[in-house]
């Protein structure tokens, strides 16, 4: 098949068994189209061939570090955390993305299994949008010089650790002081993230095509300490205060880089790469919203309409 | 038949198509059951009855003033807001009401069409549960000495009706001053109420077992003003204060009572009379809230239970 | 004085006994610098000059409508109204604006009486920041095929205007259908509307040198209809359906611009003006933030800080 | 002096600077009224007395377990937080509490230090008023059979311990299925804790007379997941779900109680004892709310009120 992605990296939790049949077609579809598929070393064959598997011989194994620079395009299969996981590879240059879910729409892994080899025989022949998503790095600088630095694609949180403690916080913008808050933490969020933890703590969505982040506190003791929208070319720092007992985290896309403690700083910017979607013919964020949202429906039945009854 | 209900009240949106078919249906097994059924005036034999409906010549029409001096028992068919209309029907004592829903499942109209005859069945046969629903009154005292009152199921509220301008006004509560409040105006709700508009502008949910009120400040200028639960015995009195073209109007479960004026006087407290709700047996407050509500669905896909994906 | 303003219009509500001081003031003031001072006709001499007003001579007035094509500068003394009501004189070019509060710190009357004067000389001398805001334009184009257009620096609402009925209305972005809502309305917010109405109904606070809007449903029936940030320029379509009774209305700014009905459509978009706001040196966005928001304020005890008393 | 209250406990931090000489100017002055003056072992005479201490030679240490049988008034000086160390302490009867604020108004400690002696001379003078509050009892009941047991004034907090991970749980009213949420976890509050961490959460305020509890999940994953608010002699059950790596904690009143996992069930009912607060004449919960809330201030400049301006 003369497609513009001829080598095609495949990544997915082949142990879950919502995810392994889907693998399993996929990888046959693919070198049925004579097409180089190529996956992790970690990625087991006989998880996802079975004894049907012959044509899955063709299934390349790389180390998960070079896998990015053998490809042309990744396609995960499972759900937005898969593709969180698929934005996490780097190489030597920015690879595509394509997100399979394994039930039903998701906001990054938007194709569903129904439509997943329809869906993909379009994109192989050039029917299909990109998109570029803006990721965040941050750097986590500790009082004792040491460094830490991750990127996300979803978001940046530093949150308190220990229940019962407040943390407390001061953020500053391009180097301009913000606020001092006091709560469970702060989420920096992309675009991307704004549908995830972000809204579950009051955050707004935001457009995927804007280019912005937006500071959420989480459970702020202040109440007027309410979700900011920002330009996302603007560095967000924040220094951990002295309080007792304070034991704070900082996750990057949900995995830890490590504590916080009194006196490091986090710094949070634009990352320097971004990561390029790739929708089938018909991709609508809005009609994704809807659908997770469940937005249109009537969820309490409107009192006024059917009043003054007789 | 020997049930406690000899005498039914039947009220509904007659010109509705969703409700006329299972007036109809309802009226006639009625009948069949040898039980009087009465309806106001303004209920339209022919509507409900159509061509098959001869043995509808047995409803009797009184007037809509009498109904409930006439019946032992009302049965609503439409949705919640005919259920509040009947919540509104006066006698010279009390009469319970049981809601059939033209859909799906209300908050107050309890009954599914499909279920709608063997539910009432069994009610008649003296299975069910009652539950007794607080209600409010309230009078609006103008600064020229004259007086509105009404009663509510769901809730009183004050709001402006001119856009682009907010309203200020004082609350106290049992004479003590609570708050000066800016903004669009306020709703107090019963806990029947807490599920309809309060829900919207960020009141909680009450049990309705509980004797209490809420007191939820509608989209206030001051970010710390937020709703406030009550004893249902407290009454609370809101006082409009001077500002330039405020217009604002009472509300009660919806319909207007009157334009509330600076210098006018607005009192809250609990009606004397409740409403006595007739459940079949299996009836489940929580069940409806998780309908309504959509609860325990996956809304947006975890982002956690796919990760670390190879 | 050699300035690059040369001619200053003033503006403010004269008859205001907190602001008509610092304007008698202010034009005295640039009377002695010899600067050319202009005013809109309705601007009464008497009240801004009283006995004292010698100087007040040379404040020239002319037609508000040619009120910009006079001046170089113009200078706002009240509060944020004031200022809005001078984002909307319009000239042949735009000229920037200076906003001199009557009380404490404004969001864009961000100069205070105190230092009035000591800031108005540094401005005249040159020493001042440039901030360009976005503006919304609005045409409401009606089922008769009538027309309405109106600007606004900080938000066009749809509201209702009867007080117990929802409004029904569709959303488009950029000719994409987004959501059906069902509440008491919506808002449009520009950056600088982000921190007046749009924030009382849970909008986030948007940095003004985002170029962004943020749509905020105003107590939405649907309680995962959510603020949503999006770049501005997309057009955002508002399409009202048919409702029993249904009466909204469209403010800009917070002044009516007419009723809008069923079958109606509201087309919102960036605006080809942009406002430029002068400010004096050390202006700083979150330090009006965190002074009209009291953040950093202990607004109640900490829980954990006294804990293990003994 | 003939009060009711001739044995007095003293409790707070004696190391906090803030605390320690209101301390000691209340044990002298206590000692001066010939009243016994009663504190734990640990509370340090040094600290409390300094050179000037002569008189608190009649300070009588005692058990902490036992200083509650010993006294007939507890005072606790320092804040909320050790008004909530002091609701803790339980003897064969129950003691009422006064609350002394090392610095502002609080929500429990509701007597200044500029006021403290004079409103303990008229609390002794026979001067007060008794209030009731409600406490929470919690039993941990793990899968291996174990129990924890722990009381609350303000709330019980299930809450996940790592970042990055939502924890899963159903709740149940008396025993029957409410819902199943996803997200950082579940607050119940009595009325005393709907101001502390439950308001940060989205929780109404309840008045304190109201004998309920709010039920209030941590930045739940379902948008509609809201507060709920019942009453309070019904018994809550919480039982974990499997998750992968979910870890959770218990806290009573900001305290661990222990951690909670996958198929263990949390119970937690009204407790049997009520603490009983002492309030000086004057006392007034609105004012409280009031100042703590900084209600009535005006955060944003009101827009409407200086527009049209010329």
């Amino acid at each position: 098949m003369t497609s513009q992605f001829q080598r095609i990296g495949i990544v997915g939790r082949h142990d879950d068994p919502r995810v392994s049949g889907h693998m399993q077609a996929l990888v046959g579809h693919l070198n049925g189209l004579s097409l180089e598929v190529y996956a992790s070393e970690a990625l087991d064959l006989e998880l996802v061939g079975g004894e049907a598997a012959a044509p899955a011989a063709r299934l390349h194994h790389v180390a998960e570090a070079e896998l990015i620079d053998h490809v042309d395009l990744i396609i995960a299969i499972g759900g937005d955390g898969t593709m969180l996981y698929a934005s996490g590879l780097k190489g030597r240059r920015d690879v595509p993305l394509l997100g399979i879910n394994r039930g039903r729409l998701g906001f990054l892994a938007d194709i569903t299994p129904e439509e997943m080899l329809s869906s993909v025989d379009r994109v192989l022949a050039g029917e299909f949008s990109r998109e570029s998503r803006l990721m965040l790095e941050t750097t986590l600088e500790r009082a004792d010089g040491s460094t830490v630095r991750a990127e996300a694609l979803n978001d940046i949180v530093l949150q308190r650790r220990e229940t019962g403690r407040m943390v407390d916080f001061e953020t500053r913008v391009d180097g301009r002081y913000v606020n001092t808050h006091a709560g469970d933490g702060l989420i920096v969020a992309t675009p991307t993230g704004s549908t995830a933890y972000s809204l579950s703590c009051g955050g707004p969505i935001i457009e995927p095509g804007l280019d912005a982040v937006v500071v959420v506190p989480i459970c702020p003791h202040t109440l007027t300490d309410r979700p900011l929208v920002m330009p996302a070319d603007q560095p967000i720092d924040i220094n951990m205060l002295e309080r007792d007992d304070t034991k704070a985290e900082v996750t990057a896309d949900g995995h830890s880089i490590g504590e916080i403690l009194p006196g490091d700083r986090l710094r949070i910017c634009r990352a320097d790469r971004r990561i390029t979607l790739i929708h089938p013919p018909g991709y609508d964020y809005y009609e994704i919203l809807r659908s997770k949202l469940y937005w249109g429906r009537d969820l309490r039945t409107p009192v006024a309409d059917d009043k003054d009854s007789s």
